[in-house]
């Protein structure tokens, strides 16, 4: 029976894909990847493997989701087995789910491989929880960047504001500035601190700690995960005593 | 230099954990793990090296936070390499940070390994994605047991219902019925789709489908994974098509 593996590699650095994604990844006929995975996966694939280039860059989409879904499908048909590679994980805002969903669809077996989210991964890079005793019991993880074809919006950021002690903001950086003034207006502090974390687990990674009323994007390599919340403050003192 | 590894080694499938995690569980010389990590990974340890049981599972801790702690920072300043194995992610409710903030204050360097987290890959064991485009933009990831101890609670489920498109609460599963009360107080519709996912990745692993007017712990084996909202059914669908 041909399959399809929707596979989560991890934040970038090879040493964090899982024992399971690595034996799919040597396996596959097919590898079809995204662009933030971690380089050095692709030279696991055996010989011979067909290397697919997915794409998916804010504004520069390499395939449309249709194409990758029409990817999976045929190259299953042809008795292939298939591994779709996501950086992170492939159902927080992978849209491994929907990938799964039309390979499923389509009578093809769909197996998935949970990764390690840079939702919760990049602001640990330094040493940030995203909840924490006493400080923080509740995170909300949002998209900074909604699909401009929907009829409505989802977040409502002025709603979110103070229902939850953390808010972690992915790909964000064009959208930032507009998601603090709405949190600000949602009855949030502008001297909450945020962390921009740039390119966790990437060369160039770095953070950069800041408040809500003077975040920003410009300047910032992709991808960025913004951390808004007191958590940000603990992991401050935890530096600071290095 | 002694140092200390606070190692996240994912939701209890062994073929989960990093690589850059069984690197550091081959090659330490004392392994301090909690209950709900894969069992096979202690195997793993190099000859000699010294296993000990924190525990950790509601209400019956064997080892308090406190000795924990001064377990890492006295084996470490033994000169030995300590892994301190955490199931999940180290950070996400796993006190991985404190364990750091207290190894690092006593000058020993502390290094932090990322897991996969069970707030995303137990529900994802069942094909639920806690975002999904056109159904939800944002997920909040909250702890159901409080620290009694703690002046103020954190979550208030009411001010939260409805500001998020999903809840996914951890540890819940003797609150569950209070929050979903107070869930339903805050505004949700008492039909709203709930996932118990019970033992993701692990021995007698299973998923109830069930509503937040109907949701209860009784039955359930620990530990247990509520997802609250929409993509519930989104996840039925392709459960159903499969």
């Amino acid at each position: 029976m041909c399959s399809v593996y929707i596979v989560g590699v991890g934040p970038g650095d090879q040493g964090l894909v899982s024992m399971r994604a690595l034996e799919i990844i040597r396996g596959a006929d097919v590898l079809v990847y995204d662009r933030l995975i971690p380089q050095g996966l692709l030279k696991l694939a055996k010989p011979g493997a067909e290397l697919i280039f997915a794409g998916k860059e804010l504004g520069h989409h390499v395939m449309e989701q249709e194409e990758i879904n029409e990817v999976l499908v045929s190259k299953a048909r042809e008795g292939k087995t298939v591994a779709r590679l996501h950086g992170g994980d492939p159902f927080l805002f992978g849209r491994g789910f929907e990938e799964c969903l039309e390979v499923t669809r389509n009578g093809i077996k769909c197996v998935v491989v949970p990764g390690i989210s840079s939702a919760i991964a990049a602001p640990e890079r330094f040493l940030i929880p995203v909840v924490l005793r006493g400080v923080a019991s509740s995170a909300a993880i949002v998209t900074g960047t909604e699909d401009p074809g929907k009829r409505r919006r989802f977040v409502d950021f002025r709603e979110l504001a103070g229902r939850v002690d953390t808010i972690v903001v992915l790909m964000g950086r064009h959208r930032i500035r507009e998601i603090a003034k709405e949190l600000i207006e949602g009855g949030l502090d502008p001297g909450t601190p945020v962390a921009a974390v740039s390119r966790a687990f990437m060369d160039g990674e770095r953070v950069i700690f800041t408040t809500l009323g003077e975040v920003s994007g410009d300047g910032l390599e992709s991808p960025v995960v913004f951390v808004i919340g007191n958590v940000v403050n603990a992991a401050k003192s935890l530096v600071d005593s290095q």
